[in-house]
């Protein structure tokens, strides 16, 4: 698949990288990422190619692991590394929304109950405004049974990223969430708060009461993120 | 808003801006406080004036970061520093409740759920007796649609605190709480331990027997707070 | 209070010193003692005398803290420590309970809910067979309205005793536990496994469906607890 | 017990051991293992031998502390160490299992209420889709009363690998749960996994909504567990 003949868009500002990393650890620490799951940057000089780190743990991934792939989801120059199997995810995001630059994909742990039952997952704190429309389900039968329920072609990739539509985030029953945003800051900020949010929201369902979710008028992505961002990436290049 | 004219109250002793920052750290090393949320106190020399962080986190803020306000939450002398969008919530509180001298705004995770609902939050456990009356919860709808539920104006901050009332803990619906105390440790015992009693009461809840709440004849603050207060700074302040 | 014409019942090994120490840093490190709670043992060479450390959070409690009490809780020589005012609840068991040679007061944070509750908490894990019997639960308004919900006289202590009667474990309404047990490693075990199985009891009533409590006829206290207290032991004084 | 006349099946590979020590920490460090517990392998050279440290808690295990076991968990050569009271579930296993080359026994802590209910624990989550077939339960009353509900023969030992079948997982009626697989890297995945998907099932049950479990047909081994590897033996053996 790895195809000599694609051209790089060409080295990328080491500090961008840098942010790519600590984006890797930072949603490692907090528990969202595990083993597995990955974030993406759209290549600042082309919008055709987007970075990826080999196919390792998010919590070990460092700036020598990052990897350029085009919109099919081709390694630029792999130099022996190991693709992850599910890139396509970050691929035919980029294809089907020209509005977001990052992309992560996780297995967040309190998401996975809303994966697999009707029970919506809407905002019910303004951090998590985000989610005030809610999140579509990406139910991978409806593309053909697949074992393993991963998203490894971009016929499937395809299929995610339209259920995901103009929304920030799409969950994917059994598996686990894909989160979008214009930029490494904002990815981290949904991805963290959809998994907050899960939780606290599986606390206010058991009360078996009626919930004020927060309403779309009321919903405002945060202007700036400046102050969490240095905090998280503070505590998770720490000894890195 | 900065205005050149308005006059400090002056220094302060150092020991206490230690213990200021100090109860930044211990709210966010327990999580109470996430990458936002902030810990004020008024000015012991003047009352019309409170010291509170510039816009950071609160797990990263040091002496060199504490502001001055007055109580329309103007600085007194920002040296370029930029301002907490929401200080308004410490200013208005200060105004209204001339026996508080130190005041919480947090996101504690497990309160929010109770924001939500109405499901009232009260003490069931004697270290957090001072939730024996309940905590009465401001809907910030009804001072107008507010995009991002954020406080950042005197008139949002002065409902704010008129819902407050005579109480040490009001919940902010879909945001988080308002807590305020006597001084530093009181209001770090009562913000950690409204997320602790929030946590205690959602498990008694699950139940679904009924509930022996603390009554208020049973209600007592603790008469000190030394011993708990010397293992809090100890612990967040390590390595700090 | 302090009666300087109390006999001491001599020193004490010191390693048995520290395993006391080691008991409080263990529970507060596992998060069964917060900045409150205490662990004592009976004096080895006097069953009238028992050894607590002075008023500080476990967290923190080194072998120059530990004082020696008569059974009335009279400080043998406080050389100006102050003493808990909740020592009351050792002095009592000691008396009431000739077979028990160390008891831990905490306030257990899943316990809570089963003290407010009539939920028994009751063994469903093998671990924590000692509690095949249940836990009889300590109403402290039956002794008389007590502000704080504190155990600060004889009177109050000798009640709790009566309330434990022969268990190893008594609920405190809406203030925590007390744990009785023949030596220090195992009222740590059962401390400890107190919390454990009310974490894995709340979750199981959750399901809504008949549960397996572990019949008396197959409760068996641990032969020896050798294995587990090197592994606390080790964790708990890790650069202490 | 022990008998001089049963012969070694010769050194191993301390690569190994060493994978095998690593396996005890992972699982301690992940809170699957407490200071009971063990992890054992097929010694490589003797489908008759098994490797199991000596009686220890697994986050204090070290490659010395492993022993050689025949499957009737005779030790091989004991040199004055204590062995696992338990060990018999790991002989029985072995011996009816011919596919298994690594064992785990836990007190996984959300598996127990999945014990003591007849909840079933099957995967909600694809990393866990080896429970996509459910997990059978072992009531150790069926083979006779026993104090501790302890394993501690080989007759029961039998039975619960009669219980396992052919199947990864086997959970122990207030006790635990039994984990097998044909490496160490996938046996201690299975246990991580198991403990993580009962965690969510717990929250996804609580919603009381119809669940959609994974389906056999889309159940699915990884097919390399590199890269989860490469993060836990990192992580644990920090410091180790």
């Amino acid at each position: 698949m790895p195809d000599a003949s694609i051209p790089s868009a060409g080295p990328v500002d080491p500090a961008l990288i840098e942010d790519l990393v600590a984006a890797n650890r930072i949603l490692a620490q907090n528990g969202v990422l595990d083993a597995w799951g990955h974030v993406s940057i759209r290549h600042p000089n082309n919008p055709e190619r987007y970075l990826l780190s080999r196919a390792r743990a998010p919590g070990l991934v460092s700036a020598e692991d990052i990897m350029e792939f085009d919109l099919d989801s081709n390694p630029v120059d792999p130099k022996g590394r190991r693709a992850f199997l599910e890139r396509f995810i970050h691929g035919e995001a980029y294809r089907a929304r020209p509005d977001v630059n990052a992309v992560v994909h996780s297995h967040s742990p309190t998401v996975i109950p809303f994966t697999v039952t009707d029970e919506p997952l809407k905002a019910i704190s303004h951090i998590a405004s985000f989610l005030a429309c809610g999140c579509p389900v990406f139910e991978i039968r409806d593309v053909g049974i697949t074992q393993g329920l991963l998203v490894t072609d971009s016929k499937q990739g395809a299929a995610l990223a339209k259920t995901l539509g103009d929304k920030p985030v799409a969950l994917m029953r059994g598996h686990g969430n894909l989160v979008v945003a214009s930029d490494i800051p904002r990815v981290v900020h949904r991805a963290l708060y959809t998994e907050i949010n899960a939780q606290q929201l599986a606390t206010a369902l058991s009360f078996k009461r009626p919930i004020k979710y927060v309403e779309p008028d009321e919903a405002q992505d945060p202007k700036r993120l400046g102050d969490s961002w240095e905090l998280w990436k503070t505590q998770a290049m720490q000894g890195a």
